[in-house]
């Protein structure tokens, strides 16, 4: 049978403003990267959340960033590998609290923004992530870009990894996504969006920006629930998921931890 | 045999700023209360921190504070319960994370400055923490100022607490500590400050600032590793301890836990 | 000729997260309180926020409060006087300095949320903030709850105060506001908020909550954008005023300054 | 007769962290670059540095960093132009601020930390932080590396620049510092140090890594006061200055301005 885990951000309002509908995505989802306090997030709403996430059945993850309230954890900071690894922990650890407060297992961590992106191709910052997560709970599922620097540093870790596609982003024939600034790097036609999902996820392969047809691991989609738009798309790609006979299901499952 | 625990906070540099001299006063010490990057201390100096206790066999406690850097936790905030409850769960679940990391155990909990001595005196604050602490880890041990509203709470919720004494303050006759500003509070004297610790130990009672005897639980002692003259002391009171007889062991010997 | 000024907070977005319709209750004002990065705002907000002051021709007024982001500011906070009157001072040289490289002049200081309500009712903080205000300019004119103790510690620098009335909040006989928790201190009625106002404006009297009529300045009406039912209140008002022919008119010359 | 302007940072505490020997270095300086609470300094330390430096007659600076207090802005990020030129005049007006309360004048600005050594090889953040000054106050001097982008940007806007000289650094033939890793970039011989620069002062030239002798302009030269070592060298170098006769005088001399 065919299944992939579905996995939003949620989390990310801070003190009094409020971001991203996280009721109305929340039953489409199966994975939740919860923001930990550093791009997004306090203490409260991580609280909250994890609550959310627990009334839902749905699977918690640690979602660190960069210490950059005001730039969202998406400006580039140049963090030593030890002390992306000190941050990371930190906010795993976090994270961890609320969830053992509220009797739930923290399943996987996924990073956010900027250290996103940077340990994607840095194999250094990559590997000061998998330490991080290793040292405190090897058993938790690293959730990555499909083929990235971060896929590795958990492969040679010993982590469980989850590799993660995107609905709206082109690929290079090395399996990387197509910058943004790149003609055609986002797919902004639906239908084209939610066909070229369901192919990564039942035959393993996607034609890329050049035209070739490449392999490509679809453990996990991301989906986003921050607009009107995003919501109605989050639907109708579950709506496909359902009609083609493609299971959701947990990280925990489809790694098989 | 007569025992006590020592505590002192460690840990509290942040960034490129120092403070404190946690490599002289550790040996000194059996439980040492880490901050939690509220209101001083960052990820890589938790991580550090964490080290140089287990390095030494110091049990490791959390010391959460107000989100107050510049204030460093000592200014008062109206937090409400919920509020407190959810920060004082993040800094635990932080500092558990690099304890875990680490491969020691969290042992205590100890509020910070400004918190602590609300709580002290607000029922609804103290049970906050005491429901933070016993949702993370029932085992978790609460040290409390000795016959304060903390101690009530722990007790209401089922937590072990070890309540601490200090050397160098003077007590109201119903066991608070009495006000800076009251001529007197201050025990000056250093023969004076050690002679009342150790009679606070070994008899349980010490004279209170109206020169009524009072009874007094001092399962842990307070010291300081701020500056050279608080060393000096503390080598003194560690000095005195080991003339008396009197033990020095972990705050989980003393709660038997 | 009947006059008043029409006050609102602008510019309280942070980051990433929206607060606030500036754009639609900016028409509507003749005082801008702009957030200063301490409670709300961030650099980029209030360069643009002072962007949209000047194209409205808008007074631009300082809204610094406490250093509590997570707590937008309505979190009671223990600075001492000295450190508050620091805070205020580093707040208005802030957002000043966006007024000048914009070409346009900083007219008045607001304190905001929990700031304003302690200043309110102690003479040391009041004192505090009228003094960071004076001596970074003198000509400022303070914008303060009618009869506070920042009214006072206004007269007493010397300096113009601009005394605010609000719409839905009931009054006790010394002219302060009736405590948000005592039953009828909330006009819920808009017709009966309208009529209230005006009869301020117009005859500088109100009917306090124990029924007796009361002597009351209103220099400045105090309104807000953060919702859809706030925007149509503030047209309402601004309705009335033309009706009845109360001129919106900029708290410069209100206070002749 | 020849003459250089002494700078050196100040204000670098925070909260109840201290930073630097204040006290100590300012008699030997003619310019302070006050941090100005991004990367270092709150607002009751830089009121404070303010008074120091009137007290010294020293002139006043504004030292703009990113806002990364933990990374005490040495790391670098990845901001927009707009961004860093909203933060620079944020943090100019809150020095401006405490100047004015003080009676005395802004007279220069100079990046700190990661801001400068990014601006100093990028145009495009090198324009944003002259164009921040110059709408602020176009009598603003800028104090730059000699021979950067900084100097370039200054130039364009039409704002007076400074270029200041390292007594510690050796140079590439092209002017800029040669990189930390690069064997010989450090002087690290005193006397070899002192030759250095007043050599540049006297001459307006210095041998660069390779040998040859290139031309360099030594408006100021950087000094610093962390630790005991800083400051004997530090008077050491003002001894040197007396004996060579070279005047050290304000920038506002050098810059004719």
């Amino acid at each position: 049978m065919t299944r992939v885990d579905v996995n939003c951000d949620l989390g990310e309002s801070f003190g009094p403003w409020k971001m991203g509908r996280d009721e109305e995505i929340i039953p489409l989802v199966s994975s939740a990267n919860i923001a930990c306090g550093f791009h997004g997030g306090d203490p409260l709403v991580m609280q909250r959340t994890v609550a959310l996430v627990k009334k839902h059945g749905v699977a918690a993850g640690a979602h660190p960033g960069f210490p950059d309230l005001a730039g969202f954890g998406r400006r580039y900071m140049g963090l030593y590998p030890e002390e992306v690894k000190a941050a990371v922990q930190y906010q795993i650890g976090a994270l961890d609290g609320f969830c053992r407060a509220a009797g739930i297992p923290l399943v996987h961590v996924k990073p956010h923004g900027a250290l996103y992106n940077m340990a994607a191709k840095d194999m250094n910052l990559a590997r000061a992530i998998a330490e991080a997560v290793k040292e405190i709970n090897p058993r938790l599922i690293l959730l990555v870009l499909a083929g990235s620097c971060m896929a590795a540093a958990a492969k040679e870790a010993g982590l469980a990894a989850a590799q993660e596609v995107f609905a709206d982003r082109a690929y290079e024939e090395d399996g990387s996504l197509s910058p943004r600034t790149k003609p055609g790097s986002m797919i902004t036609c639906e239908d084209e969006a939610l066909s070229r999902v369901v192919g990564m996820i039942q035959t393993g392969k996607v034609r890329a920006i050049t035209g070739k047809e490449i392999s490509v691991t679809a453990d996990s989609v991301c989906i986003h629930g921050d607009n009107e738009k995003a919501l109605v798309f989050a639907q109708k790609l579950t709506g496909a998921f359902a009609r083609e006979g493609i299971s959701v299901v947990p990280l925990s499952q489809i790694c098989g931890v």
